[in-house]
């Protein structure tokens, strides 16, 4: 077996640390998984006995590698990871979407992916430049959420919409002409929820591609935090109804 | 004026870093105010410029102070900060509140804060343990958020309950027993919204300080991020009917 080199975005292989987002992996993309890693401390633990079981199921190699989970993890208590292929793949044209352009925090991304999979937007586009998808620590945001997306990264928004021309777009703007309780009523399907980045939020031309949305919030905050808004967009387009 | 030591949760002091933070303490608590401290870098610049104006008319005392910015920001281009007084202050019975029971992670709380002040909760409680809630990374998070809010520390959520007897109180809880848009359009005012910690929740106990609230969720995730659910009962306690 190759030796595991600290992860590098270039790299073909990431690293997912922790027992609750390995499962996840486990769940959903079993076909991705290289390697089960193991810290000698977590052995005998039931979290840690259900992982390699179920690795040793589907012939997954196990090995001591506490030097490596704590160097992958900055953490001295992480007990499992796995290694596993980097994927990409297609967003179901049928279902609705959430689409995050510039994002540039590993920790927001990772936390609107756990929203994304709880409210059911389980595709998932997310436009350059961008913070690296696959990195250890943006998977461990998303507690492993970000494996049950159908998830897919695009050079720019453009080719997003030369791939999905046509779908019902609400960009997500500080001065968007709707409020969201309106546009979530309205909305049809499939649709597509868009988010631009932390401090700039989303170009004036987004204007063009469909109806800008706002969340009513206080002009005393200069914003919400961009996992908070995108949470709570997708909540209410879920539930507004409900 | 004494030396600035690197932060201390016990020092009766704090930092706040960044010019829109400032700008957020010089609103709502300017007599907190102590001293400010400039980068040569950032000076001439309109928004630095601005922030010596306000301090000059209150007569708080400006000093070069860059190697303290990068030891308390610990960036190289935090151009401003102040330093002020730690308070408490006292919430106002007549208001709907936020508490936030043993938050152990200060980015959440910060988001939360900014959240709250958003969506007009500006009477927030925070049950010990808890992460320290004048440290600057905290106050950093809520972008300045922080300083709009009527916050107080509270030992145990029965020495709040104490103080504010008989109030409408939602405990958020994965397995609550009402959906939160029922809850939202039922609720009266003054009302007290409950989170707990990020790991563990609630206790069972708060199940009989009034009726538990769940946010409709897929079981597969294991629950949201803290500020997120936070967030989105908030907005839509205040929203639910607009």
């Amino acid at each position: 077996m190759p030796k595991l080199e600290p992860y590098d975005k270039r790299a073909d292989y990431s690293y997912c640390l922790g027992l609750y987002p390995c499962h996840a992996l486990l769940d959903s993309r079993p076909g991705a998984v290289q390697r089960l890693l193991l810290h000698p401390d977590g052995l005998g633990s039931e979290g840690v006995e259900k992982l390699r079981g179920r690795c040793a199921e589907l012939g997954v190699r196990e090995e001591m590698a506490e030097r490596v989970l704590k160097r992958e993890s900055k953490k001295d208590n992480c007990f499992a990871a796995l290694v596993f292929e980097k994927y990409q793949l297609a967003l179901d044209p049928e279902a609705d979407h959430a689409v995050f352009c510039q994002i540039s925090d590993g920790g927001n991304l990772g936390t609107a992916c756990r929203a994304a999979v709880g409210f059911g937007y389980r595709n998932l586009a997310v436009v350059r430049p961008c913070v690296d998808v696959f990195d250890p620590h943006v998977l461990r945001a998303s507690m492993g959420a970000f494996f049950r997306l159908n998830a897919r990264v695009y050079d720019s928004f453009d080719e997003y919409r030369a791939e999905f021309p046509e779908r019902e777009t609400c960009p997500f703007m500080l001065d968007g002409s709707v409020p969201l309780n309106d546009a979530a009523r309205n909305a049809g399907h499939p649709h597509t929820l868009v988010f631009g980045n932390e401090a700039a939020g989303l170009p004036a031309v987004f204007r063009t591609y469909g109806q800008s949305v706002r969340i009513p919030q206080s002009d005393e905050i200069d914003s919400l935090n961009l996992a908070v808004a995108a949470s709570i967009a997708m909540y209410t387009f879920k539930n507004i109804n409900g």
